[in-house]
């Protein structure tokens, strides 16, 4: 048969920076420390082309995502990014006039969470994973792993808080006595949305548990499917507690990070960006930066 | 050219309830009061097919919608519903051997509204409407219209609030105090999604911004788009003295469409949808109600 | 605590249709012939409320749902739609006020398939159940299950198939030689989506793969992860060998299903939609219609 | 009232790159050549926040934005692009503190076409356009404007027409006469979505119309709302006399840019990404590129 994709193009001789497969579903499972989970993803790859070549051969990204993927079902991949690292590469294989590939996926993630001991169940996430790997002079491959997750949870508005104070002390005197000076006030709720990404060099691991514990702990409140009368009250009062602006959880998030992985060498770059989907308003804001962990070290240290 | 629709299908010769085209975007020009307005809309056509015909002329119901649609630009509709009604029963005129029309339409729609006159800006709505056109037996059309609203709101937990205000008065005794009975509590605010839809009989007629003011006086408050610090302490305030279930959203909503509409037919069927996305879950709560006009006006009589 | 939730409403004393909650993300463990499979699945749940209540007990659904649905990670369901049933028939106990439950659930679904036996690829569809579940005047309760699927393929138009076989030979006069008849001619190709449910009766099963098994045989051809070249080319030529409007593919489906599900009795509804994502077009379109296999025997018995 | 926004962050001392608001709905009015036509647009605008804030003064996004997109109704924009523009601009006047700002919409966006003059209606597309603008030291404001468009088209695959031609060929032996050497073959399409974007500097202006038209000159064809059958057939022989490959369609789009913008200065920034909705897998295809117009003129120059 005519290999029309090894063809010249008929004009536009250009190098294309990404020609792939985007979209593809796929059950992924994950190697867990006490059991294996299974993982609904979605995976995009692609690679360079040639200026020479009219087509990238695409039936070699399923084939190779059918290979690496499908078969976790029998042998449990160690990660979500462990199998994109691993397409990463061996995209550079089956792809021999490509010098890059580019993997992302993602993938809806359960843990079992609670406010309290008896009160858990499943809570839905969702892992962010991606790869980019580099076919270097030497014809070694160089690769770079992205791993990262978005948690929903609760944002308590600061500011509608103490103009909600003032304007109620003017009707309700008592407000003004010393006792009341903490009792937590009115003001209007989100459900937040936040991402947090890390860029790793080789060897470094980051587990995606405490990635989701570090957004939650930033937000005024992680949120749980169930919550009776009294649990409720507790969360509300949680968040009243801790009021946030979406800047006050991005910043709260970064700069618990350098506690929180603490082995991380300082070139790991970061990535985050939280949404609120404000209760007042029809529309959403949104705060979003992106800083190395030596950069944060060093303003911590300030 | 041969009419391979009009042959005769290879098996199966049943007649089909729906057959057309969904999803065609298209511009239309309404008149208001006191002015044109031009809405991104989206429309969705359908007519059944006979048994013994393989296909519908599809193509009719596209060259229908640019001339019902497209021609508002030079003569505005009175309506979005109105523009349904008219593509129902040119359906039925285009497809000779159908008996009945099915058209929906949604369309972005914005009003001129603000907490105090000052601060008004456009905020965003859907419009909904519907037409089904059913051929009589003497070759007459008759019509049902539907024409309906969805507006984004808040809501605040009146049950949250309750439980907090017990919680909170064990550490804060002054609220104890008969003075304070009415000071609003903290509790979870959400995301709040109503939908209100009217099937009218011919001849009777219902203006969408009275739809869209019932739905928004049933929702804790209506949301804004501008809002200085002292605006949003009085919608949170707001919408703390009025803390509702989207049980309570449609109770209210239903229970005052006597009076906002009193001269409506008790044969109007009235459906409601009511949907909070909740500051404190991941997922959503929601109520829904269809009705007639007169069920419930024999209901608010007892 | 005070039981909000018990309390009268304060107007609009109507007995709500459905009072839940929407949108639970939830994995869920089936026990297939072969082994167990883990599904990402997303639940919808609610039951009546009457009209002395002023709010449902919607913290029972998420506790439901997680004893239901998280529990299959130890003890899988045999099915979604036995799950559902399950949860349907527990809402009535847990609202001990509420005569009525629904509840609905979709799921992503793999099957291992391929064009042939070595190109074989995890292919996704979307599992969809539901149950309704009503208390009875003698305290038993009736249960009304549906389990459906719906599954991408192709269609290839056979309209414009004929009309570029007209046109053609005119400029190739040798398309009117008797050999080249059948010679399968250009068209239109789309992504086609189709979905078929049955509503069952006590008792009554059906396996989800040969609903999935029916929709691909309607479809012009089903659609592959791995094609390479040669199967590529042979999928073409087979969807080019059965093109299919809209109205075939459902007519095909249906005229189908009385030989493949033979068991089932005359009462079970069957519900089909199918929708083309139209090449030539911007826009889809789409067939639907709803019957009994009892009327279907009957048809096809003509 | 006391000014939360101004105070300082509790933790996390940092300068965050981008705080705002989005997914903001909003009409725009647009002046045409011949006349004004209201867009339903989305916007997002943000700006940097400097370490010793604790918030951004958001209220000031939505007031700015109600000034000057609500006020196109009466004085309508130039285009979407100049409204960003002015938006990035203003941005920086509001927020003293910021540095950098950065606004982005898209908008739905209609055009009169057809596959011939009696046939024409209203097709839709999606118009982009951003602005970042950068306080410098002088205290001048330096802008760099970004526009663009999507649009849907049709693509037929050149690879398996030459394989489904050598294996036609093998039944259909007249297929080998040399009269049928160009007879379209049999393929397979799909909705193909392609966007293109130049980012432009002071002074350069860009036609969204004419990069609505390259993109579709680019694709296998365009597609059309009403297509009677023998325009259907007309439509499909043109896709099939130009099969393509998302790689193709990259390439061309790109090469033809020089021709149909030759007073654009070399430094224009172009990125254009195309996805091939394929009919034969459930997943897409896609191909993606950036490049300066100088990089494309020195290409085709070799």
């Amino acid at each position: 048969m005519k290999d029309v994709h090894a063809m010249a193009p008929a004009q536009g001789r250009l190098t294309l920076r990404q020609v792939g497969v985007s979209g593809i579903r796929k059950p992924i499972a994950i190697q867990r420390a006490d059991r294996v989970i299974t993982l609904s993803g979605e995976f995009s790859v692609a690679v360079d082309l040639p200026s020479g070549r009219k087509g990238s051969d695409l039936s070699r990204n399923a084939e190779l995502l059918a290979e690496i993927v499908d078969q976790t079902v029998m042998r449990p991949a160690e990660s979500l990014e462990s199998a994109c690292s691993e397409i990463g590469r061996e995209l550079l294989a089956r792809h021999p006039y490509a010098t890059e590939s580019h993997v992302s996926a993602t993938a809806e993630y359960f843990l079992r969470k609670g406010i309290s001991e008896d009160r858990t169940s499943l809570e839905n996430y969702t892992l962010l994973a991606d790869a980019h790997a580099r076919r270097t002079e030497d014809s070694t491959v160089e690769l770079v792993r992205g791993i990262g997750a978005e948690a929903v949870g609760m944002t308590a508005c600061p500011c509608a808080m103490e103009t909600c104070r003032e304007r109620l002390a003017k009707t309700y005197p008592l407000l003004n006595d010393p006792s009341m000076k903490d009792l937590p006030m009115i003001t209007h709720n989100q459900r937040n949305r936040t991402r947090l990404m890390f860029d790793l060099s080789p060897g470094v691991e980051v587990e995606v548990d405490d990635i989701i514990a570090a957004i939650e702990a930033a937000q005024s409140s992680p949120t749980y499917a169930i919550l009776k009368r009294g649990d409720e009250a507790q969360l509300v009062l949680n968040a009243h507690r801790q009021p946030k602006f979406v800047e006050d959880v991005l910043r709260d998030l970064l700069a618990g990070l350098s506690k929180r992985f603490p082995s991380l060498p300082d070139s790991v770059i970061v990535q985050a960006k939280t949404t609120s989907e404000e209760s007042i308003h029809k529309y959403n804001v949104a705060a979003s930066h992106q800083i190395t962990l030596g950069e944060l070290r060093e303003n911590s240290a300030q």
